[in-house]
């Protein structure tokens, strides 16, 4: 079968065996936003010489803005819930195949604020049918962060912190990124924005210490941008309970790092998984809906 | 005399009677960003027609990227060792007028981490003339908004929170800013958006709150960025005590308005001065190194 994993910026297809390991995986920059309109094409190209028939799709494919859109399946829920809610596209949506799209999770909290989420929800499953923790956390770093809990084989509640992007946005845009320079990777900068940002305190103070560490010399340009780095990841895990449990934590080989390091300073045990992750829940997906 | 309030991105003038009166005001984009290498040019044309000698400037002219860099004073520190640190330019400077700068302000919290300000202790020294309280807090909002507290008269110490600056990058560059749309003041969104930032959770979740009230229409479009602005300065009034006193409010009307609101959702007394506390502040240290 091929998984997908389609967002707003781009789009992972991968090959998997009958056991759902990755045989073969394509990547491109044809996320919804420059796809709309022509998905079916899209997606033929990048499958183009894959022979398989079967297509699970998650992701802002399945946004209102996406090909089709799909409900969101509430909180608690695991393979079983999510499986029951897949849809089969038309038959037509693309000659040969057989598509299928995964429903997005959605999730309250005590107050009745909704969070939500699309595509991590493979990824949540990848690692649900690798553990068999009764209770456990998992960490999906990006843009948009997902945190999540798992109680009895399924995702109880979860929260997203919009560290990725905000990163981003600092860099750019801000003052701060105005007095960095470029730098590798600095363990002990990021080690003290991780310290950093247990102190008391709000996000908005703490951000401007980057100025002051860099007015001061504690830190040299090329260490600001890793010590806001470590800074925000910091203030993410601040709301990761001292009593987490095993943090499973799914990520590109970087920001596994840097989360790795972070995790550790705070005292949690981390299990890492790669990103395949994300195929893995598919497959799991696919063949608890009977598809393989 | 004449008030200068020199910052990166503008530049206020003010004239002033014997008795510190706002007589005029003027006001210019020439900031020392762009005024950089004619600041002589910039500052006669600004004040061309008002016929005072004494002209006394404070603000980001006073940093290494301005003028003349000028120390910071370490608090606790009031207009006494403020106005003791004053600085004449030569006289060639500016032909006919006696040019002085004014101090930055510095403080370091528990753990030794520095905080700087360079403008906004005249506006503290212009609220510190007219209050005789022995604890108070003074929120000046902006860019960079300046929490200080009060004490015997002096500035005992503040703290920097970069809502203003953080609160544009989000309205023009983040996910957030293109589910907005143009709408004016709305109260209940804004008071949301307050009531929002005291729960438990980091400001990097509460963020995406504003994603999914969109989503689940609990907020039209419209109403986002009030909730947004809501939230950010819920945060950065997260770090003021329940018990800081009376809070003197100094702001634009705008900004006013909508910390009044905030500080009195918190339960804060406050009390409201403008922008002319600045220029109030400038004649009280002019007064005080005995210069008028």
């Amino acid at each position: 079968m091929i998984a997908i994993d389609w967002g707003t910026t781009s789009l992972r297809a991968f090959r998997l065996d009958a056991e759902g390991r990755v045989l073969e995986q394509r990547r491109s920059a044809q996320g919804i936003l420059t796809a709309a309109g022509r998905f079916a094409e899209v997606l033929r190209e990048t499958i183009a010489g894959w022979d398989d028939a079967l297509v699970v799709m998650a992701g802002m494919i399945g946004s209102r803005q996406g090909w089709f859109e799909m409900p969101y399946v509430d909180c608690p829920a695991g393979i079983d819930e999510i499986a029951a809610v897949m849809r089969r596209l038309p038959a037509a949506a693309l000659a040969g195949r057989e598509l299928w799209i995964v429903p997005g999770l959605r999730t309250r909290d005590g107050a009745g604020v909704y969070d939500v989420m699309r595509g991590e929800e493979t990824q949540l499953c990848g690692v649900l049918a690798q553990t068999e923790t009764t209770r456990a956390s998992v960490c999906l770093p990006g843009t948009h962060s997902k945190r999540a809990t798992l109680v009895e084989g399924r995702v109880d509640g979860f929260a997203t912190a919009m560290t990725g992007e905000l990163f981003a946005l600092l860099c750019e845009h801000s003052l701060l990124g105005r007095l960095m320079s470029d730098g590798g990777h600095d363990a002990e900068a990021f080690a003290l924005g991780v310290a950093h940002a247990s102190r008391k305190g709000d996000l908005l103070h703490h951000l401007f210490a980057a100025r002051t560490h860099g007015l001061f010399d504690v830190l040299r340009p090329d260490q600001l941008r890793p010590f806001l780095s470590g800074l925000l990841i910091g203030h993410e895990l601040n709301d990761l309970p001292a009593d987490a449990g095993i943090v499973h934590l799914v990520a590109a080989p970087a920001l596994l790092v840097a989360y790795e390091a972070a995790l550790a300073q705070r005292g949690h045990a981390v299990r890492a998984h790669s990103e395949l992750a994300s195929a893995r829940g598919c497959h799991a997906l696919a063949r608890r809906a009977g598809l393989v």
